[in-house]
């Protein structure tokens, strides 16, 4: 039994041989987190090898939980009100290799290793496909 | 006079020779850009040639416009609620290379050439020096 599946997150999605199996924070490395009023922090997830930046996501204190003792992105949709775990529908899963918080701890950087397709549900590899003033 | 400096912008930092002079963006680009409540869009900026992600700010239209005009990045900062130039007292500075925006719009990413020591007023380069479980 892996370190991951005694947590109870391993049924959506138990790490592969090779796959990284979560990552283990002090309490005062989690208390650096600077939640806003909303309980959330922004995630920004970086494609590990090709350093591509992917997607912006938001967290709260158990979406970061979930992330760090899974090695899977979890995140808060603001939208929807519920937590959601990326690639759980679609396969394009991200798994987790390091995950580092900023110098006001209000932003975090998720750096992954992306499978499947990518990280944009539209079917680009990363949601920032476009920019300004190259149409 | 280079074009910048005919949009009264030029006196926060001129374009050096080679840098990136200002990005012209269509008004069906701007218009997807999907600002919070609060006015607000998060922006990611990374390095163009490393691909480090520096840091993590917030742009009003007023902090984009300036920033696609000037070819440096404009923020608003929310603790102190006034628009700032980055590396402008530090000397730090970021041109511009690059503004993408994300699949909803509600998200940017700055590809920068950054000068100086970094991004971070600590010191270090990024902003996002430290990671869970690194201690």
């Amino acid at each position: 039994m892996s370190a991951t599946s005694t947590r109870g997150v391993a049924t959506v999605g138990a790490p592969q041989a090779g796959r990284p199996q979560g990552i283990v924070a002090g309490d005062d490395e989690l208390a650096a987190v600077a939640y806003g009023a909303d309980g959330l922090v922004v995630a920004v997830v970086q494609e590990a090898t090709t350093r591509e930046v992917l997607m912006v996501g938001y967290m709260d204190a158990e979406a970061l939980r979930r992330t760090l003792d899974s090695g899977r992105t979890w995140f808060w949709s603001r939208s929807r009100g519920q937590y959601w775990c990326k690639g759980e529908t679609s396969g394009d899963r991200q798994w987790v290799r390091r995950v580092a918080y900023d110098c006001d701890g209000d932003a975090l950087l998720v750096e992954v290793d992306q499978e499947g397709r990518g990280a944009c549900h539209t079917g680009e590899r990363t949601c920032f496909y476009r920019a300004f003033g190259e149409e």
